[in-house]
């Protein structure tokens, strides 16, 4: 049973967090630096982008959890700390300075950035916040989401309880999104925490298997970052038999796992650059698990169908389009659309072709905050969601001018 | 020597058009439905869409030109005619009309439509305007050019002359975009004409691979429509010997043909939807030819490089990101980036890291209304270019309430 309790990444036992501003954005009086430490060391399991150009901060993390554990967590945002000569040095410095304040040894220190490429980030402010971050360690969750932020509009924190062998466990998370975003292994940054207790290997196979349904369905703007870094970290100390195995508590972790993942996506999708609309495209009836992943991303990514969101235009031909070049074996006429939202339904696609369908009632559908659009594909039993924006004005504004 | 010469369709030797409005359109009176007629029968070669969902239309073209041949083209605007269950039907009612008033028989008639998806198309206008259209035939490229127009706010239309064994030749083009543009072996509607002699299969040869780098490396949206057509057809009444072979003369004519072809892709991303800019990505040093298509057209593509430009803000770091998970075997501590327009030069990056430059000089070279972004890989001899136009409100705008 994964049931919603309060809080973010210190819901589970044994994780404290804070975020304070050190001064890496000049600009603006908001916090840009981010701490999460563990009591104890934490399995720990990591995926990155699949972007070639990645940023020094992944590097850095890379070795550091090669051996399967860390204990602390260290973001900055004002800067990607990407592209830069000595990215990596700065980076090993805040893993340094993580350590000089925290006791916590460098080397089980992951580290993350989030912001402008290809500007050099200054140790400076970093150096001079750490010590107030650290000294505030606690249950502030909320301090290091908010620490995280770019051009988020709210931040995202949320916690599930879950038992394992019934012994309850927790799991949090707090991460940032919301331009950049078209994650492939990976996305933008979600730092989760747990106490359940599991092999560090058993925790990657759990992560690696639930990207491909959470944050690789996701897309704000098909542009895959090059700091892309989801950490899942678990401290084991809910006092479960540890898993070690692919058995009932495994199964009982990943539902909890998918249960944050998949909550996070559709945050991440909603407050997406210049959103104002959540669109979730849920496909089935497909021949295969490919095809409707393939399928559902396709819609969720078109600039045509994104602007007809943003529009509340039931101009459901573009749906069709992007699922004609998806890439996915399917046979278009067969085809069955749907717009959804708590307004209710409209079908406006059947077998491929158009039918009769009220545009006054499709208009009072699509205004919503929350629209689905639903594809039959009448073919297998296989299904996938994916979950992205509209695109409107503010994306263009927001992204005419993001340096300055 | 290719030389552009005025006109377009009727240009070349043994071709009239015109374009006249029928009443597709309602709301605004406005051409939308065009011919082209040779007096010769031609050898016609074809690109299409290589969306699965494809537009009535196609599935008659590829009928009609199947054994090499058409004498006729007609065009309308206002409606797709695709996902319609009649669609195929009014298609071949449309060149059923073509034959009644110019004679030309309905199988050698290449028909296409553009504008809305899934709406039906009625041939009652059609039908009354085709008399019209038939009377006014002459030298009216421009009349045709208009009438294929969507949301285009200029009327595309170009010739060149050339010469094939010392023979005077003429090649001419209408074509129309300009939004869901991201061809796959076609793109949105050209039609070319020329009155060079030239077999069907040489035709083809010359068509399918020219494409390859002109239509296929444009995108205003990554959106590949479902009408996507390109048709060339050849009079041969230019009178040279017909070019049966990979000679000097088929290289003469590749050579006017990609003239046309990539004139048109500058015209047609210049009037991208909503664009205020042309945006050029000329990637060379590159280690295969694919590498170099796959990194140009992937920095076309990104909505955050779009969006930048339009701002002319130098985010360099965005051009970067979009190589990276361009797909492309590369390097990315290699790459040079430049930004270039009639303003000037601003090298903004070198070996994958930033370097200090003017922001008061680059954003006087964004500012101009053709941009390029050059990308040095510095690995090897191959190099591509791309097209495609900055992100604005305007694309949000036009496409968020396309249909009313």
């Amino acid at each position: 049973m994964v049931q919603q309790i309060s809080g973010g990444v210190c819901a589970p036992k044994g994780f404290r967090a804070n975020g304070v501003h050190c001064g890496i954005r000049k600009n603006k009086i908001k916090k840009d630096l981010a701490l999460i430490v563990s009591d104890v060391r934490c399995a720990t399991a990591c995926v990155y982008t699949q972007n070639l150009v990645k940023g020094a901060p992944i590097l850095v993390t890379k070795r550091n959890v090669a051996d399967g554990y860390a204990q602390a967590v260290v973001v900055n945002s004002g800067n990607a700390n990407t592209c830069n000569a000595n990215g990596v040095e700065i980076a090993e410095q805040m893993c340094a300075l993580v350590e000089k304040h925290t006791g916590v040894p460098a080397g089980d220190v992951v580290v993350a950035s989030t912001g402008v490429i290809g500007q050099q980030l200054s140790i400076d402010p970093i150096a001079g916040g750490m010590e107030e971050l650290a000294k505030g360690l606690g249950d502030n969750s909320s301090a290091a989401a908010e620490a995280i932020m770019t051009t988020d509009t709210v931040r995202k924190e949320i916690a599930f309880s879950f038992t394992v062998g019934g012994v309850p466990c927790r799991i949090g998370a707090i991460c940032k999104g919301v331009g950049m975003i078209c994650p492939n292994m990976a996305t933008m940054l979600m730092f989760v925490t747990t106490d359940v207790c599991i092999s560090p290997a058993m925790l990657q196979k759990a992560l690696s298997a639930d990207v491909k349904d959470s944050l690789n369905m996701l897309s704000v703007d098909r542009d895959t970052s090059t700091n892309d870094t989801l950490c899942v970290m678990a401290s084991g100390l809910a006092g479960n038999k540890e898993i070690i195995s692919a058995d009932s508590g495994y199964r009982a972790f990943c539902k909890a796992l998918h249960a944050v993942t998949s909550a996070m996506c559709r945050a991440l999708a909603a407050d997406g650059e210049g959103a104002t609309k959540l669109v979730e495209c849920r496909v089935h009836g497909a021949k295969s698990k490919k095809a409707a992943r393939l399928a559902a991303k396709s819609v969720i990514n078109s600039n045509l169908v994104k602007a007809a969101m943003f529009g509340a235009d039931a101009n459901w031909g573009r749906v069709l389009c992007a699922l004609g070049y998806a890439g996915a074996d399917l046979d278009v006429t067969k085809i069955d659309v749907r717009f959804r939202s708590g307004a209710g339904e409209v079908f406006v696609c059947e077998n491929g072709s158009g039918i009769d369908f009220s545009e006054d009632e499709a208009k009072r559908v699509l205004s919503d905050k929350e629209i689905v659009i639903d594809v039959d594909l009448k073919e297998g039993g296989y299904s996938a969601t994916a979950w992205g924006c509209d695109l409107t004005y503010d994306y263009v504004k927001i992204n005419g001018d993001y340096r300055t």
